[in-house]
């Protein structure tokens, strides 16, 4: 048996999320379908992580077992034409048999992407939260300051998840404007249902004078939802990169967006 | 009766292209369906132009002729949310009797979109067209080149196409790379059927060594297809804006991409 890390990206608009779903149209089960044709088995993939319906991955991690021979470099040339355009396999090795997806994992990295526009973008419905007002980015900047280290984040979590513990830690989290774009970077060890689509969602809303910057920190302080919330869209979300390795004292300082 | 004009922006991924065609989507049903509402009675646009399936448009003009009252403000607030995500009206002014969108085009701005990627990206698959190669920035400059001025088109003519004269005057044409992108500009008083696609097609095989960039302008003076030929894929394809005044003789100084 071969362990297989793979590594993909897709627009995740048109899928019902990452998880498989019977009769659903979703990432993992497109993967599984053409997995399983060139390794002559039928395959389970494991993802790091669940995407939601129209999120979003730069760079997804996934770990396969298999008895399948077909080398490393087939499976990357066949998936180029095997999938389909909103879906695409980036790299394929081998993986020690130790090595999951998701149990491996250290640490994630995740872009929020806002458009502030005059009127919605017909190119940027699919990829970013098309805001009509402008966004001061000095309270938004002041709202994630209270993010980085460890907290229980369940006032940020949304119902109807079962997972384990609320208490992440968050090595990153900041804004930032680029060519017109409003960039939020959230890196961490583990995020909670919904968990970055409420924060951002939080902290628009300071950034719109909604709501005060600092209600943030006494929300994550309290552990309770003192403000009514909501995800942010789907379709502004990324999955950026899944790390393996700890994550590194001086990476904060680097500009990985 | 009022004359209408009005300025869309869509995605085309999902449309069989602007035209109205019975059972299809396209840009111009949608725009109809929606517009018949607003004025109460059956209405029949005409845009400055078709684009195909795949295309886009980040101004296309349209004009109407309706008895209908509505207010252009009202049409404006009411199509931002019948109108699908992927086609957004811009602007809705009362014309002159006299304004016809597409008989009163005095000249048209198109550009084309490259991305040059090691692989395909999910998030350019609707909105460029993805090359692996590295093209030759100053090939694809000198092919373009000859562009500029009056000249029968006709070796860059798609068949099937049943239009008027072939001689049409070209006032930009110019490549510039921005951001890892490749974008060529092209705005003349005309284009045949697939003529700004074929053109494309045709430099980027100069750009990547596989033709003389000085073929394009013998193919123009011949008006013969000297070389093979195809379109370049209509996602890269975006009808920029079109323009009911004379092409100002300042204009080709400004950088309007």
């Amino acid at each position: 048996m071969r362990t297989l890390k793979l590594v993909v990206a897709y627009d995740g608009t048109a899928y019902h999320g990452f998880q498989r779903q019977q009769g659903l149209a979703t990432i993992q089960g497109v993967l599984e379908q053409v997995l399983a044709k060139l390794c002559g088995e039928q395959v389970t993939l494991a993802g790091s992580g669940r995407t939601d319906a129209g999120v979003h991955a730069c760079r997804q991690t996934i770990s396969l077992v298999t008895a399948g021979t077909i080398p490393c470099a087939n499976i990357l040339r066949a998936c180029a034409s095997m999938l389909p355009p909103d879906i695409r396999l980036l790299s394929a090795e081998e993986a020690p048999a130790s090595f999951h997806a998701r149990f491996s994992a250290k640490w994630k990295r995740y872009l929020y992407r806002i458009v502030e526009n005059a009127c919605d973008s017909p190119f940027e419905a699919r990829y970013a939260w098309q805001l009509r007002g402008r966004l001061d980015l000095a309270v938004l900047q002041q709202a994630a300051a209270c993010l980085p280290g460890t907290h229980d984040f369940t006032a940020f979590r949304s119902s109807g998840s079962v997972q384990g513990t609320p208490v992440k830690t968050i090595y990153e989290a900041r804004w930032q404007r680029r060519e017109g774009d409003l960039l939020f970077t959230i890196a961490g060890n583990g995020f909670l249902y919904h968990m970055v689509r409420n924060l951002v969602w939080a902290m628009v809303q300071a950034g719109l004078g909604e709501r005060a910057p600092r209600s943030l920190a006494e929300e994550l302080a309290t552990g309770r939802r003192l403000l009514w919330q909501q995800p942010a869209p789907p379709q502004g979300l990324y999955l950026q990169e899944v790390f393996y390795a700890d994550y590194p004292a001086t990476a904060a300082q680097q500009d990985n967006v």
